[in-house]
């Protein structure tokens, strides 16, 4: 008889577990159990199943060959017994079973393992606010909310919506709702960014302003109090500190958390992140269990903390590992390095590791801006990238990459090159001199991620003195601020207009011969298309004395994309 | 007085070590002599002005904010003295000088140096044939070359041309001629496939397809033998040893060597590969005198042998270690693993480390092809992606990647990921687990890097026991092959009827309860769409004791990228 294995969960590590067992030792009896009729489903499908990218919800439900994986699939094609509509009750680690119940007929009965594999995945955190539970009101964390949220959608009652989160899913929902559906959003977020948890606050602000142009309002800094409306008639407003926002329909997406109750429950360490604790080789504290996907802990292999990290992507390769581990293998799972992407309408964003502030509860973190084409300038489709690289001041380590541009492969490239080179360790040197791909219709010859390398490394050697885009714009609205512009005359005229006693301009060719105009005590403020012409600026005034000045991190490219209404006429 | 540094060349290494040095300290004399008018411009965009992407060649000249890169430039915003049209004659080592003439007078002088920096670049090969010195046969190394070709295009005179030499500029160039200007383009390369020095024959053959269906006319395998015409009314045709190919212009792409004359004079080292050596701190055996970009040779840092590696990306991360260094820093260059992409039509193609007969050559490599979608599989607008790692089956190292697909940027992604991994060792187990970023827009849950390395790590461990495609393709031809189709009664149809008495076919999800129709004795050639399903079932049969199965790499899918007429009615 072959091992017997019992499987929790069915979405996406369970599958994959079974699958790879059933790989290794077709003798083995493997049996999946979900609690859900629904299963093996791209659940980081559902944004675009909600937003037209996907007609059918069996779309999210097929293999890539178009066959739909239901329990006959896994029976014939992979050997697997699944069972659906199946709770587990408990588990008996003494007896090595788990008690189950079928919820069409409430039969229980005892299914007996030799290992056991917990993939009960993530819940939608519900916050306890008055009128939580009115009909319009929904998370998104299965395939019956998406439909749910989609035939109301496409039963035209909708006219605005409310998304209640400005984490991944929910800036996916917004434009989802907003793009296919045309329903007047508005996201809500009490922090004062986007994506506080991923992206540095002046980052995100690339993102909100996008969102902006394609009509989602976004409301940061924002609490929810309530959300009104009445049984029968469901959702009216959502009610914030700020006022009310009328909508007939509120998404919740204010975070997941670990489903670790039933492994609790049986006596296994859950960590301080409300995750099940595993080792390396993805086994709990009993050496009989293994847990993976969005309800474990991971160690965050930057700075070293507990994390969680609910992502498809994981959840898949430690799928694979435990099904070798529990088949007899030794394959580990180190951790992960946070990296992390995203579509957000037009604009595909991406980062790996640590947000500055993030880097700084334990690093002494140094950060650059870059911004530049991300094919060679010439090239007629290339579109301007926005990249922060932060490293550790002292070990000139690598802690953070973040990116945004219109071409989301090509922002993709860039972070998961980093990303991979973060797992190794890497330094400032290194991603100087990080040999990515390089031809015209993709890449600079100093491609942006060696720039921004380079950046870090003038900063820590002295030779460039930057100031960050959120302190210049802090500076400049107190008034202290002096900017001198590199660029060209016709480039900087309207802002020589728009702040006559604070903007000089001086295009950098002309620099060498003009110095006896640079003001000779102030604070100069250096800023030019990108950062690279004032870096240049700043070496020639320091090599003259001028060594009081800032070089504006990303420059006017940075300001157009972070902060439009400080350049707009 | 400043330190004096003159540096020999002005297109690309040249003119970044010149802005690093002023940067680093403006008090240096830095002098930068090219035997050129034209200088500091983008060499690797010429066929994009020749296809049209780039107008006017004065787009290649221009910095990223639209200032002309001409001596001025470099004297007004740089601080550097370029003299254009001045060749240097000699080095004199000793008396730390370099001996010049000024091409528009004759006129000769001596520039003396503390530090000199050799930055010659390359020099297009030239067969010594008959017909070379036509009229209408162009090389395209520089930018007169660009424009005289351009020109003689445009003159609307040209109604086919031919293009010697099936390495990346001889692609690039027939793209550019045929994609603007409809000319009737053939391709004629000596080896047998395209890019020999950059992929495995079976990738390079998806490259060759789609460039016929662009209509490219591609001879491999073909040597020029002479090119016909005479010096009044130029190049008539090219003569191969398969006849010949009539035609009005002749583009030149065989090869780029180190131009390293000057250096070899000087009495500098000079290495296999004919380009000059050079340090980790990119200096050459004078330790005054440092090169780098494309006159010397680099460490590959998976084979350990030199390389000549001729790409403006080096070039650039190189000037910037030779402009720190040369003021007194100590920056490094450990060594190239090749990384290099293309676009070639709308197929992006990259790879980095070694291709497998370049593994075999020192190493004991094993390889996998992967066909997979390159975004999620449900994602509307994901593209199949080919990629093909080899690792070496002792230590697991990966030695190689090469990539293809119509979205290049997410071609680059993969290869960009894994060849940051590739330069720390990374081993197959380190790509199983790489962690790219995930969103169903931009990748699978799976990657398809992650799934490669999988797929190599069941291949070495014994579970899957592949065949490449191109073995699989000379024993279809012998005919002592039968294949086992895995794919739906529906796709299979057409090949079972090609094929009667070799093509059986039996779905994935079938197979466990028709194992009774396996033939016991005969090898069994496995195949799906993409080799994933005839993977689970050779696990199957294997199970059940049929260990005479051979999976096909890539599958069906490779197969339609690389050999079409097999599988076509």
């Amino acid at each position: 008889m072959g091992k017997r294995v019992v499987i929790i969960g069915a979405v996406a590590l369970g599958p994959k577990v079974a699958a790879r067992i059933k790989r290794l030792d077709y003798a083995a009896e493997v049996t999946v159990v979900d609690r859900d009729s629904l299963i093996s489903y791209g659940g980081c499908g559902i944004p675009y199943y909600v937003g037209g990218d996907v007609q059918e919800i069996e779309g999210l439900c097929m293999t890539s060959a178009n066959v739909l994986r239901d329990c006959n699939f896994f029976k014939n094609a992979k050997g697997v017994d699944v069972q659906t509509r199946t709770e587990v009750l408990s588990i008996d680690r003494k007896a090595r079973m788990v008690h189950v119940r079928h919820l069409s007929d409430n039969s229980e009965f005892d299914l007996p393992y030799d290992k056991l594999v917990i993939a009960t995945g993530g819940m939608p955190v519900i916050p306890p606010l008055p009128g939580i539970q009115l009909p319009g009101v929904s998370v998104v964390s299965n395939l019956h909310h998406a439909k749910l949220i989609k035939s109301n959608l496409a039963g035209g009652k909708i006219d605005r919506a409310v998304v209640i989160g400005g984490g991944a899913i929910g800036l996916e929902m917004a434009e989802a709702i907003t793009d296919l559906w045309g329903v007047k959003t508005t996201l809500v977020e009490k922090m004062d960014q986007l994506l506080p948890q991923a992206f540095s606050r002046d980052m995100s602000k690339i993102i909100k302003n996008h969102m902006e142009e394609k009509g989602v309002d976004i409301r940061l800094s924002e609490s929810v109090l309530r959300i009104i409306g009445n049984p029968e008639t469901g959702v009216q407003a959502v009610e914030t500190d700020a006022g009310q926002i009328p909508c007939d329909l509120v998404i919740l997406a204010v975070g997941v958390r670990p489903n670790s109750q039933l492994a609790k429950e049986a006596g296994l360490s859950i960590g301080g992140r409300g995750g099940i604790v595993v080792d390396e080789w993805m086994r709990t504290t009993d050496p009989d269990i293994y847990a993976g996907g969005d309800c474990v802990e991971l160690t965050h292999l930057i700075s070293g903390q507990k994390v969680h990290m609910p992502l498809g992507s994981l959840a898949n390769r430690q799928g694979r590992i435990i099904g070798t581990n529990v088949m007899g293998g030794a394959d580990r799972f180190r951790g992960t390095v946070g990296t992390f992407c995203l579509k957000v309408f037009d604009l595909g964003v991406a980062r790996a590791g640590l947000t500055f502030s993030q880097a700084a509860e334990r690093f002494n973190p140094v950060q650059t801006v870059v911004v530049q084409a991300d094919r060679a300038h010439f090239f007629p489709t290339q579109q301007p990238m926005y990249l922060k690289l932060i490293a550790d001041r002292d070990s000139r380590r690598i802690l953070g990459i973040e990116a945004m541009g219109q071409q989301g492969d090509a922002v993709k490239a860039r972070v998961d090159a980093v990303a991979a080179a973060m797992t190794f360790g890497a330094t400032i040197d290194t991603i100087s001199n990080l040999e990515v791909a390089y031809a015209p219709p993709y890449a600079s010859a100093m491609d942006i991620v060696n720039a921004a390398a380079n950046s870090l490394d003038n900063i820590l050697a002295g030779y460039q003195e930057p100031i960050d885009i959120e302190s210049f714009l802090q500076n400049l609205k107190n008034g202290d601020c002096k900017v001198l512009d590199l660029r060209s005359r016709g480039n900087a005229a309207p802002l020589l207009k728009k702040y006559p006693d604070r903007w000089l301009n001086i295009p950098q060719e002309e620099l060498a011969g003009r110095l006896d105009e640079i003001p000779a005590d102030a604070v100069l403020n250096l800023i030019c298309g990108s950062g690279a012409r004032s870096y240049e600026a700043q070496r020639l005034l320091c090599f003259h004395g001028h060594s009081h000045t800032k070089n504006i991190q990303g420059g006017i490219g940075l300001l157009k994309a972070t902060d439009p209404e400080i350049i707009n006429e």
